[in-house]
C-alpha cells in the first residue's frame, strides 16, 4: 500500500431544512491522505471501507437544526461519518487488530480511506462464517439492532400478539417481522408496492400485508387485517399511518416509535399533526421513542442471538448493494421513495 | 324515612357528539323510589345521596361513540351513573353496613336516592376523623387517585426533576403538583388565570405558574419556566400544550396522559393534531395514557398515602361545592371553562 492515497469522501456543502438532499448539500470530493506510520496514533487504525450502511437517521444530521431526532449537525464542508461501515484494516496501531482484518466499525467515515480510533470498532468479522458482508450492516448493523430492541425490549409481544410493522420491506421492517414471528404473534405489515406485500409474506413470514400506496383508507385497511386489534405497532414512519393506528389499539397496547420516515424531510410544523391521542389514554397505550446510543450494552445480545437465527436460517435477509461510493446521496434518497427491498448498503470496495 | 321518597335525577335525553352538552341532553326529572324492606335485595343498600364528585370523563360517556377514552355510554332515558359519590346509608341488606354509615361509593348514581349494590362501595367514612367529606371525592377521591398514579406509578420523577402539570389549580393538578413537591421536584404549573396563578404557588406549593390564558405562544413560556427542559409532564389537557412541551423534553422524559380536557368536546376529526412526536424518538420519551379502572388494587394504597398527607397538612385541597342537584348540568359544564378552582362538588344534601 502507498503511502499517500487519493480517498473520495462525500461532504457537507449546505444544510437541507426540508426536501430531499441534491448535490447541493452533498459532494463528492477527492483528497489526498496519508496513511504512512507516523500518521497513525496510537490505538488507531488506517482502513479501506469496504460496505457503507445508509440508514435514514443521517438525513437528520444534515438539516441544520436538531429537533425531532436530536442528533448532532454534521459541519459545513466536513465528510458525512457516524456510519457503520465494513472496514479492512491497512495497518494497525492497535495490537488487537492486523492488517486485513476485516472490521464492523460503528462511527465510520463515508470516505474510501480514514484513520479512525480502534475504541470506534464494534466487532471483527470472520468473512467464512457464512454470513455475508452486507448483513453485517443490515440484519446484524444498525436496522436489526433497531427491529431488536422494538421487538425484544419495547414492544415485547406475547404469543398471540396481534402485530404490525410499517415499512415492513425495509432493512429494519423485514427483521422485526421475523422476530415477532419468532414469538409466535400474527404479524402485518404495510409496504409500498404490490410486490413488496408478496416478499413480505413469501420470503420474510408475515402472516399478511398491504401495499399503503394502494389504500385509501389506512382506517380501512386496518379494520380489515386488524379485525382484534393491534397490540404492537412498530412504527417506523409516523404521519398518517401512526394515526389510523391509534383508532385500531387494543388495551395496554404498546408502540415503539423507532422512527418517522415520512416526517424527515418536512420542518416540524409542517408535519402530519395526530388528532387522535386521546386514545392512548382510553386504551391506556405505552408509546415510547428509542435510540440505539441508549442501549449500546445490549448490541453484544442481538448480536449473538441474531447471528444463529441467521445462520440456521430462522431470520432471512434482503440486501439492495449498489456499487461504487459516488452512488451514495442517490442511495440515501432512495430510502424515502419506496424504491428499494431491504437494507440499503453501498459496495465502496469488493 | 318513608317507604316511598320522590327523588330526583339527571337522565341522558340526547347523545352530544360534540359541543357542551344542554339541557338538550342532560335533563333532570323526579321519580318515586321504593326504599321498602322488599325493595332492597340481598346485598344492597337503600341510600341517599350528600355529594356527587363532577368529572371530566363523564363528557366522554354521553357522545354516542365511545372513541378517546372508550367508556361504555350511557342509555338514552337512563339516569347518569358511574359517578363517585358520598352516600348514607337508609336501609341495608348487607350486615357490614347499618343505617347513618357514610359511604364513598364508586359508582354511584345522579340522583338523590338509590339502591346500590353493597360491592360498590370503596369504603367506610368516619366522619370524625378532620377530613371534610368533599375531599374524599377530591384529594381522596377519583382526582386525587389518578393524581398519584401519574406522579407516583407512571411519571415516577427523582428528586430534582423538572415537573410540568397543566391544568394545576384543577382537581387532579393541585394534588399531582403538591405530590411532586413532595418527591423534591421543581414543580410549575400552567392554569387559566392570573389568581389561580398565584393560588398554586401560594397555596399548593409550586414553584412557579403561568396564565395560559396570557401567554400567546406556549413555545416561549416554556422556555422560559423550563430553562432545563421538562422531565416529567402530567398531560390533563392535550392539544396545543402537549405540542408545546414536546419541543421542551429532556431525555428519557415520561409523558403520563391523564386525559386531555381541551380535546373532550371535539370528535376526533376535528381535535387539534400533534405535530412533533418524532421528538419522542429523538428524546426517547415515554408518553403512557392510564384509566384509572385499571388500578382499583391500588387504591388503598393511595388512601392510606393521601389520607396521612391531608391531615398532617403535608397536602392542602380546595374544593369548589354546588349547592342542589339541579347544579349538576352546570357544573360539569364548569370543567371546561376553566372557570373553578380544586375539586368540583354537587352537594345534594346536608
Amino acid at each position: 500500500m502507498e503511502n499517500m492515497v487519493e480517498s473520495r469522501e462525500w461532504y457537507l456543502a449546505e444544510y437541507c431544512p426540508e426536501g430531499v438532499p441534491t448535490s447541493d448539500h452533498l459532494k463528492l470530493r477527492t483528497v489526498s491522505r496519508s496513511l504512512a506510520d507516523d500518521s497513525i496514533p496510537d490505538n488507531h487504525l488506517a482502513v479501506e471501507t469496504l460496505l457503507l450502511s445508509v440508514d435514514p437517521y443521517l438525513r437528520r444530521t444534515i438539516t441544520g437544526t436538531i429537533d425531532g431526532l436530536y442528533m448532532p449537525q454534521h459541519e459545513i464542508n466536513q465528510v458525512l461519518k457516524r456510519v457503520f461501515a465494513i472496514v479492512r484494516v491497512i495497518r494497525s496501531k492497535d495490537s488487537k487488530y492486523t492488517e486485513g482484518d476485516i472490521l464492523l466499525n460503528g462511527n465510520g467515515y463515508v470516505a474510501e480511506y480514514s484513520i479512525v480510533p480502534s475504541s470506534d470498532i464494534m466487532r471483527k468479522i470472520d468473512p467464512a462464517n457464512g454470513i455475508s458482508l452486507s448483513d453485517y450492516l443490515g440484519t446484524l448493523g444498525v436496522a436489526g439492532f433497531a427491529a431488536w430492541l422494538g421487538i425484544e425490549v419495547i414492544g415485547d409481544p406475547k404469543p398471540g400478539s396481534h402485530v404490525f410493522i410499517s415499512a415492513a420491506s425495509g432493512a429494519v421492517g423485514m427483521s422485526a417481522g421475523q422476530l415477532a414471528k419468532i414469538r409466535g404473534c400474527r404479524v402485518i405489515g404495510s409496504t409500498g408496492s404490490d410486490d413488496k406485500v408478496n416478499l413480505i409474506k413469501e420470503e420474510f413470514g408475515y402472516d399478511d400485508g398491504f401495499n399503503y400506496n394502494a389504500e385509501s383508507d389506512f382506517d380501512a385497511a386496518l379494520s380489515k387485517y386488524f379485525p382484534d386489534g393491534i397490540d404492537v405497532y412498530l412504527d417506523n414512519v409516523g404521519g398518517k399511518m401512526l394515526e389510523a393506528v391509534l383508532n385500531h389499539v387494543n388495551k395496554y397496547a404498546r408502540i415503539p416509535l423507532c422512527g418517522m420516515i415520512s416526517q424527515y424531510n418536512q420542518v416540524w410544523t409542517e408535519r402530519e399533526g395526530i388528532r387522535n391521542l386521546l386514545n392512548m389514554v382510553g386504551k391506556e397505550v405505552r408509546m415510547e421513542g428509542f435510540m440505539l446510543d441508549s442501549y449500546w450494552d445490549r448490541f453484544g445480545d442481538f448480536a449473538k442471538d441474531m447471528e444463529i437465527y441467521l445462520q440456521e436460517g430462522k431470520i432471512k435477509s434482503k440486501n439492495k448493494i449498489n456499487i461504487g461510493i459516488d452512488c451514495f446521496l442517490e442511495s440515501l434518497n432512495s430510502l424515502f421513495s419506496s424504491s428499494n427491498i431491504g437494507k440499503v448498503v453501498v459496495q465502496v470496495k469488493a
